[in-house]
């Protein structure tokens, strides 16, 4: 799975733009209703919002309430299940391509931890080491040491041990999870994944036969040890909407191999922090805020490359007030800070001008020093041990109490 | 692996074929000089039969003395390398889309037999259950029953239990196998497979997935219990002509991931009764003797459609002889009599039109029978037990003694 919230670009003039699993590229900001449009998905309303309240007893997720989980598929079917006492599973990922992880990447899985939480069931986490080492050409072993890798910051975001398992694809590929895979493929021409992920004739066929690999999660009997007998268990898949390709792929699948179609909610990108002035470049580490940056890394980052709304001048900015559309540290200040009041009250003072760019800043510079801070802690704790038990193949006798 | 001696049928005029490992037709007779040629194998030629002869202190195998084997690719370096003292291992398999097998599904698993004996040298059988699902449109277990059933068969052929693993692809990919259909598929493009394989856009991704799949059994590291640490191990394949693009491509990737490309050694199609007169059908039961048949069925099935190159009258018969180029009883004797000085006996005796073709048909009877029910009673002999014994994922202490 990839790239799961990297860091996007977003521009003001909008005009033609590229959205699949492997590029996320807009000549203007990213239209996410065309993009609704265009992937067939729905709005994720205050309708759900509020409903996820009733239904779990238990304020909605930041990413909920601001709207960073912005679409969905079937997540109405998902709550009307639970809602007559039906179970159901999660099921995210991550493509193991780098060493450390940026806050866009925690992103879904923040938010699967919450569901997991609040609707108490279980997760299947798929690190896909296979499709990194053929995108981007690492060697099937560093590709595995990755997957170990991230799957410690995954762990660190506090996965309930007893309801959540992780596999590498180079581990766990075989068995029932391989005889899915073969029933997905036969399912689906050369032509049909030409017109969904745009592959060329000079594609190597380890991306033509990849597809398969990240749809079979979506059904039960991929997990035989998880959930025998239960081929009909619904699967909601959070996620980022760069991904919506290949569950579009796997839900047209899904009826004819007798399994419901995987829900999704789905994400916006993350934004780089030059924000609305490019694109993000996977190179340049001052793009983003890693879960190992320092306090100090944090500071100077957001002071110098953290793309401002605010006015040149104090006298302008008092006058004019920021532009929060186009504002990085109040755009990632509604993904990351908790109080509902205080970004709402800093809306209108940094919006009216009554509030500097230095002051948000500072707000922006705290919020995510503690929330790296608190990452890094936890991941300290992860022993190899750990990352051994959550991806043993294993029964999870209490996943769903 | 697939279909591996499927009766071919072998017509006088001779136009365009084409041969692959779906299909095998030819406007007239099947042009082998011309596959030689357009594959880019070489011919196997009575020099290799005599070194095979010194080499292993034993007659070299009916197949290979009457050459059916014919053609091969660096043979000669593994016969090189067997004469240095190095080892080797064999890879053969078999497609299971069918619930018995006729003659020609034997071939390559008798002149296996041979050559591990000869040799003793270790063998991986691969049965492509995955392939067969796809291909043939069977269910997964399905697919994996014929494999289990065609286990017994090619068990029944006398494999050495000390040397032979037997796997089905359903069972077996995965882990170290899976790792190394990744490095094969990141190696090999779409427009390559398309060449080699000719698919279309219409073709579903399960089939542009598969050639990896068959390719890596060529690499030891796909059987980390067998060779660990013998990356550097040759294999040799003994198949029939039309596997040859599998092994195309397979030899074309090895170096780049490392290992010696796959020697192979390969073998004509074993024609249907009816010959020269036109394709074999799957779907009729008289275009093969099948290891299942009765002594009577035999009888009869030889009697009745063994195309025959004997005259329409007795007196023509003598006058003129036998044609033996398209006589079909004659071809089945010199894949399946073992006496070569009985075979040329026959061959001047019916081609001078001394011996009658009910003689002929009547010897061809009784060899046949023989080979029936003594493979009947073999597979009568294998049990469940040994199928696991034989498909257990199990070190071979003993495989190169």
């Amino acid at each position: 799975m990839e790239p799961e919230n990297e860091t996007k670009a977003e521009q003001t003039q909008e005009q033609e733009q590229v959205v699949n699993p492997w590029e996320v590229s807009a000549k203007g900001k990213i239209d996410y209703d065309k993009l609704i449009d265009k992937f067939g998905c729905q709005r994720l309303d205050q309708f759900f919002v509020d409903r996820v309240f009733r239904l779990t007893g238990r304020t909605p997720h930041i990413f909920l309430r601001r709207n960073v989980f912005f679409a969905h598929r079937d997540f109405n079917e998902i709550l009307d299940a639970y809602e007559r006492g039906e179970k159901f599973y999660l099921y995210t990922g991550r493509g193991p391509s780098s060493e450390a992880l940026h806050l866009g990447h925690l992103v879904p899985f923040m938010f699967t931890k919450y569901l997991q939480e609040a609707f108490k069931v279980p997760l299947v986490i798929q690190l896909t080491d296979d499709e990194k080492c053929m995108w981007k050409n690492l060697t099937v072993e560093e590709s595995k040491r990755l997957a170990r890798e991230n799957a410690k910051d995954i762990i660190a975001c506090g996965f309930d041990i007893s309801r959540t398992f992780i596999f590498s694809d180079f581990d766990y590929v075989g068995g029932a999870f391989y005889e899915n895979m073969v029933k997905v493929a036969k399912c689906v021409t050369y032509n049909k994944v030409v017109g969904i992920f745009g592959f060329t004739g000079e594609d190597h066929i380890g991306k033509i036969s990849f597809p398969p690999v990240q749809a079979v999660p979506s059904f039960p009997s991929s997990f035989p040890h998880l959930f025998p007998g239960q081929d009909k268990l619904r699967c909601l898949i959070p996620c980022a909407i760069d991904q919506d390709p290949y569950f579009r792929m796997t839900r047209d699948v899904a009826p004819r191999l007798g399994y419901n179609k995987p829900a999704l909610i789905e994400s916006l990108f993350f934004p780089a922090l030059q924000g609305e002035t490019g694109k993000m470049s996977a190179s340049d580490a001052n793009s983003a805020i890693y879960v190992t940056d320092s306090k100090n890394e944090i500071k100077n980052k957001v002071n110098r490359y953290a793309f401002s709304g605010g006015q040149d001048s104090i006298e302008k900015h008092r006058q004019l007030g920021a532009n929060l559309e186009v504002d990085i540290p109040f755009k990632y200040l509604s993904f990351f800070l908790e109080d509902d009041d205080e970004l709402e009250h800093i809306r209108k003072e940094y919006g009216s001008g009554r509030m500097l760019t230095g002051e948000i800043k500072k707000r922006l510079i705290d919020v995510l020093t503690d929330i790296v801070e608190k990452h890094r802690e936890a991941r300290a704790k992860v022993t190899d041990e750990m990352v051994d038990a959550f991806m043993a193949v294993r029964p999870l006798p209490n996943m769903f109490n």
